[in-house]
C-alpha cells in the first residue's frame, strides 16, 4: 500500500489523539509507510493553520468540506463534537474516503443507520475510535475466552465509573442538558459495551434503571436549574444462552478516574480487568494444586501482541494514547483488506441500539429486547 | 448482671463458632462477667456429652427441649439447620430464654413472621447471627456515613461472590433442591443485605433477575439431575430519597471465597470494602489538596473500637470467628437493655421481606415494593 | 494425655493472649483434653484475683513463685516484661514445668543461653511465644520452598516496619533507653528472623547499619533527652550456599502498622507474603504459558491445616490471635512428644544469636559470622 | 527557538524510543517548534536507509561521523551499544551539537569523567536518557518531599527487580560477561539512584554486598560457563544528615518485569512508589483524624504536569514511551536556556561514581565513601 493521504476534522482532546497516533504509527510498526498528513479543518482558518503545524499536516482549512475535495486524502479522522459526526461521516464516505469517527456515532439512532447505510453504499472501511478494545490485553483476553481457558462464560459484570460529575455543587453545563443525550449511558457506557463486543458479545435484552444523584444543579445566573438526564445508570443484562450479567456506569463516583471493571465468571475460571491499571489483568483457573489456586496478577508484555512494537521489555507499560495508535495500525489493516480489530459502523451501531434498548427500558420500567 | 447462663443447640460450623464465643468473650472484653456454660444439646446424647467435654458446657442432652426447661439457662444459642430455626426459637422464646439465632430466621416468610411475634410477645431479646457486620471497621464505616464523611449517598453497590458451587462437575445435592430456597439469594445475599441495614438501610424497592449458570448435575444415580434454584442473583435497588443500587451474589464464581464488595458514593467521598481483606477499607474524601486525592487503605486499630479489646497494637488483624465474640458480648449488652448492635428479630424479618420481594420480583420480571 | 494443668505469670497484651488460647485451644481443634486453668500470678494478689475472674482461671496469687509449686500445674505461660524471663523459666524448668515463654528469650545473650541450659537439664519442653510462624500459611510456604515448588532460593528479603516510634513529638520513653536493648532490632526484627527459621533457615554472616531517625526526643521534664538505640536497622545477609539477603527493621516507619513483608526468589519462581495482609500470599511461578504467569494471590482455606479447625468455609480470615491458638496446640503436641511446629529454646537462641550479631557487625562496621 | 535540527545514532530499542519521542514532542507539548528529523545513522548505509523512512528522518548514513559535520543538525541522540557512548557523545560536543545520551554514561568511570569535561569544554547542553524520572508522578513526588509533605526524610528504600536472568536454564551471553560490567548494579542500579538523585539526593557513602545465584550457565558449545558478574546487588546506604537506607537490586526475580519499589519515610508521612504501576503513587500523611489514616493510592491526573499535555482526563494513564517524550521536552527547555529536569552529565556522572563505589565496597567488604 502506497503512502495514505490522512485528513483531520477536529483538534480537541480526541483530535490531537487522531494526529499523534497519524505521526506514531509507522515508526511503532514499522511495518506500514508513514501517513502523509494532508491536511486538517477546524473551525476557522487561523486556529487550523497553528494546529496543522503543530500537529505535523502539510495543509489546513477553516471548511471541512475542503478535505473531502482533495485527491490526496484518502482518510478522514472526525473528531469533532458528537452532533456533527453524522453530517461529516456520510459526506466523506460519499465523497469515497475512509472515516474514522470518534465515539459516539450520532446522536440519535436513525442518524447512526443512516452512518452505516453510507458506509455499506460505499464499500469504504469506516472505525469507531473505541480504543479501549486495542489494549493488547483486551485482544489476549478476547483470545482466552473463545479457547475456553476459562471455561463456558456463565456471569459477567462491567461497571465504568468517573467523577467528574460527582461535585454537585458543580454548576450546570451542557453535559447535565437532556439534549446531551441520556447521561452516563451514551456519555461512556457504550466503553465498556464496545469491551463486551469484543470479548464476550452484546446483551440480547437489558432491564435498566437510571438514576439522577442530583436533581438540581447551581445555574449560571445564580438559581439552581434542573439536572435532565442520569449520572448513574443500573441494568440487568441477558446474553445468548441464559448467561446473565449486569452493567453499571456513574459519572459522579467520587474517586473512580478512569475505572472500567470487568468481571468474566466461566465454568472454569474467571477473568477480571481494571482500565485505571490497563497494564495487567488477572486470571484465575482450576488447573493444578488447589492449594495454590488464586487470581494471578498478569502484566503485559511481548506476549500480547502488539505490546513488543512498542517496548522490547516486559511489565514496562502502554499509556492511553498508545491504544490509539493501535487503534490507527488496525484501521490502515482494514482499508489493506486485512482482517482487523475495529469496532466497524455495524458493531457500533449494533452498541448504540443496546444503549437505546436500555433507556427504552429504563422509561417502560421493564425489559427490552436489543433490536439486531 | 450475674453470670448468664448458656445454652446451645449444635455443634456444627456455627455451633462450635457460637461455643468459641461464649468461652472468650469475658477473657477478651474484660467488662463481663464469664458467662456459664450450662447445658449443650445435640441430635444424639452421646454426641451432646462429646461435644460438651470439648466445648466446655456443663451438661448435655440428647433433647434440645431439655435446655427450654432449665432455669439455669438464660440464654439459646441456636445453631441447628433453617427448617428448625423456627420451633426452637419460639419455643425459648415462649419458655423466657433469651435467644442467639443463626442466620436466616426461617425457611419460609411465615415462619419468619410468627418468630418476630413470638419475640415481641416474650419480652426477651432475640438477636440473629449477622456476623459481618460486627466488623469494627463496618460500625466505623457507618459512624462516617452517619456522621456526613462522605456527604448524602448517591449510590450503592454490593457484590456476595463465593465459588462453592462453581465447579458444574459437582453432583448435584441438597444446595440445589428448591426446598432449600431460592439459591444465592437466602444462601447468603441475607449477608450484604444485613451489611446495609447498618450501613444505609434497606431497600424499598427491587428489580431481581436470578440466573442458573448450570442447567443440571450429575446425580448420585449416574444420570443428570435438573437444577431447581439460582446460584446468581443480580438486583436493581431503589432506597428512600432516589438512591439508587446493585446488589448482585454469585455462588460460582470462581476464585471468590469469601467476597463482600461493597462500594458506598456520596456527594463528598467514596467508601469500599472488601470482606475478603476484612482488616481493611478504603475511603476517598476530597478534603485538601487534589494532586493528592486517593482511596486510603485505612487498617483496623483501636481507634476502631473495640478491636483494641482484642489487640493492643493496630494493624495486626481480626478474624472471622472474633466478629462472633464482639456478636456475643453484643447481645450481652441487649440482655442488660443496653444499646446494642445487634440484627435483631425486627431488622432480620426486614432482610426476609427484602429477599422474598426479589424473588418475587425475578418471577413477575417486574420491580416489586419491599414490604415495611 | 490427661488434662494439662496451666499456670500464667502476666496478665498484660501476651498474657491475655495466651489466656485466650488456653480457653479456646480444645474447641478449636478438637482432638485434646481441655485444660486445667489452674493458678494465675499477677503482681498483687487483687490484680491477680480480678483477672483470673476474667481470664476463667481457678486460683490466683501475688507471687509466681506460688505456680512453681502447685503439682496441679504442668505448664507456665510466661508473659512478662523482657527482663524477668530468665528467671522465671529458668525456676519454672526447674520446677519440673513446662515452659511457654515469649520473646525474646531474654535481655541478654548470657541469660538466653542459661536458659537454654536449664531446658536441657530439664527434659522439659520450652516454646518461645513466636506466633507468626503459626499462621497455616507460612507453614505452606515453608512447604512449598521444602518440595521445590520454587527451585532453589536464590535471594531473600524480609521488610519488618510499625510505625510506633515514628512520631518525633512522641516523649522519650523505656523503649529508647539503651538498657531495653538495641532497639528495632530486638525489639522486633527478632520476629521476621523467627519466620526465616521456618522457611529458609537464619543466615551466617550479617553486615548491619542501625540509624536513629530522631537523635532525641522530648523529656518528661520538659528539655530534650538523647535517644539511646536504634529505631531502624538494615542488615546484608548471607546464608549457606550463598543465598543473598537484606534484613529491614523500622520502627518509625509512618503508615506500617503491622507489616512484614517477605520476599523470597528461587531458581523457579517466587513467594511473597505480608503480615499486614495475613490471609493470603503470594506465587509466581513459570509453569504454563508465559503470557498468562503472574504471581497468584492465594487466599487462606481448609487447603492450608490448621485453618479448617477454625473456619470451614475458605477465605473467611484469621486474626493474630488465632496464631496463639495453634501455637498452644503445637505446644501441646510437644508436650505429649508428637513432633511440633514451634520456636523451641535451641531455635529461639539462635535467633537471639544472629540477632546480638548484627548488633556487633554495626558496633565494628565490618561482616561478622553468627554464632552456630 | 526556530527548528531544532535532529540527529539520531542507533535504532535498537532506544533509538526507536528517541525517533518517537522527536515525532511527538511538538504535537504533545504543543508549546515548541516540531523538531527537524534531519539526519539518521546505523551500521550500513541500508540499514540506515530503512530506518530513516520508517521514522521520519530526512537523511540517513552509514557513518555516524556524518552527522556531525551537518550544520543542520543541533542534537545529536545516541542510543548506541554502552562502550560507544564516550566516543560517539565526545566528538558530538566537540563539533557543538547538544547530546541526548542513554544510560549509563559509559563502561569505565574514566570515560564518564571526560564525557563531563567535553560537555563543560564545550558549553552544549548534554542529558542522559533516565526518563523514570519524568513520571510526573516522580515530579510530584520530589515536590512533596521539598515542600515537607512528609516531613524531614528519615528512611529510604529502593528495590529494582526484574527476571530477564532469571531462568538457570538461559545459555550464557554477553550479559554475563565480566566485560559488560557488574551485573546488576551497573545494568539497572542506576536507575533507582537517578530517581534518588531527583527524590533525596544521592547516598554519601555505601557497603555493597553483591551475589550470583547461578555460578555458571550453559555455555553455547555444550559445556558450561562461569557467570562473570553479579545478578545481585544488596546495598546499604548512608545520606547526608544521618539519614539511612538501603538499595536492592536484582535481574534473576521470577515475576518481576519492570520494578522499581520506592519507600521513603518521613518524620511526618510516607511515599510509597512502584514503577510496575507508573501510573499512581502512594502518600500517608498524619493529618486529621487518625482512625482513618491509611496509605492513599493517588492517580495521576492534570494535577501532576505535564500529564495534561497527553490526556486531559485524569486517570487514564501514561506509559514508558511517553515519559521519553517528556524526556525530549525537558531537553528542548534545556536547550533554550531554560531551567529543566533533567540528567546533565555533571549529575550522569555522580550516579556512576556511586555505582563504582558500591563496587569498590563488595570486593573491600567495607564501607566507602561516594566521592563527590
Amino acid at each position: 500500500m502506497a503512502n495514505l493521504g490522512i485528513g483531520l476534522v477536529g483538534t480537541g482532546y480526541m483530535g490531537k489523539c487522531h494526529a499523534l497516533a497519524w505521526n506514531a504509527v509507522a515508526s511503532v510498526f514499522g511495518d506500514v509507510e508513514r501517513p502523509q498528513l494532508v491536511g486538517l479543518a477546524e473551525i476557522d482558518a487561523d486556529l487550523a493553520r497553528r494546529k496543522a503545524a503543530e500537529l505535523g499536516f502539510s495543509s489546513s482549512t477553516g471548511n471541512w468540506r475542503g478535505l473531502l475535495a482533495d485527491p490526496a486524502i484518502d482518510v478522514i479522522s472526525i473528531t469533532t463534537p458528537n452532533q456533527f459526526h453524522a453530517e461529516m461521516a456520510i459526506a466523506a464516505l460519499e465523497a469515497g474516503k475512509h472515516v474514522w469517527c470518534e465515539k459516539p456515532m450520532a446522536t440519535t439512532r436513525a442518524d447512526a443507520e443512516r452512518m452505516l447505510a453510507a458506509q455499506r453504499a460505499s464499500g469504504r472501511v469506516a472505525a469507531m475510535g473505541y480504543n479501549y478494545i486495542q489494549n493488547p490485553l483486551i485482544r489476549h483476553m478476547a483470545a482466552l475466552i473463545r479457547d475456553g481457558a476459562i471455561g463456558a462464560v456463565t456471569h459477567i459484570r462491567v461497571e465504568m465509573d468517573e467523577d467528574y460529575m460527582a461535585d454537585p455543587a458543580e454548576p450546570f453545563y451542557w453535559k447535565s442538558e437532556a439534549s446531551s443525550g441520556y447521561g452516563a449511558l451514551d456519555d461512556f457506557a457504550v466503553h465498556p459495551l464496545s469491551l463486551l463486543s469484543v470479548l464476550t458479545g452484546l446483551p440480547t435484552e437489558v432491564m435498566a434503571a437510571m438514576a439522577k444523584p442530583y436533581a438540581n444543579r447551581p445555574a449560571h445566573d445564580g438559581g439552581r436549574r434542573d439536572v435532565e438526564n442520569h449520572d448513574i445508570a443500573n441494568v440487568l443484562l441477558a446474553f445468548e444462552g441464559g448467561v446473565s450479567g449486569v452493567l453499571m456506569a456513574n459519572r459522579s463516583a467520587w474517586g473512580r478516574k478512569g475505572r472500567i471493571f470487568i468481571q468474566i465468571y466461566g465454568s472454569d475460571g474467571s477473568i477480571l480487568y481494571d482500565q485505571e491499571r490497563m497494564n495487567e489483568f488477572q486470571l484465575y483457573d482450576r488447573a493444578g494444586n488447589p492449594a495454590n489456586h488464586g487470581f494471578r496478577t498478569v502484566l503485559t508484555s511481548g506476549r500480547h501482541p502488539p505490546y513488543g512494537r512498542f517496548i522490547p521489555a516486559p511489565g514496562h507499560g502502554l499509556g492511553f494514547n498508545d491504544l490509539k495508535i493501535i487503534e490507527c495500525r488496525e484501521l490502515m489493516a482494514a482499508i489493506s483488506g486485512e482482517t482487523a480489530h475495529i469496532v466497524d459502523f455495524e458493531t457500533g451501531f449494533a452498541i448504540e441500539k443496546a444503549v437505546h434498548a436500555m433507556a427504552e427500558s429504563h422509561n417502560r420500567r421493564q425489559w427490552m429486547p436489543v433490536d439486531r
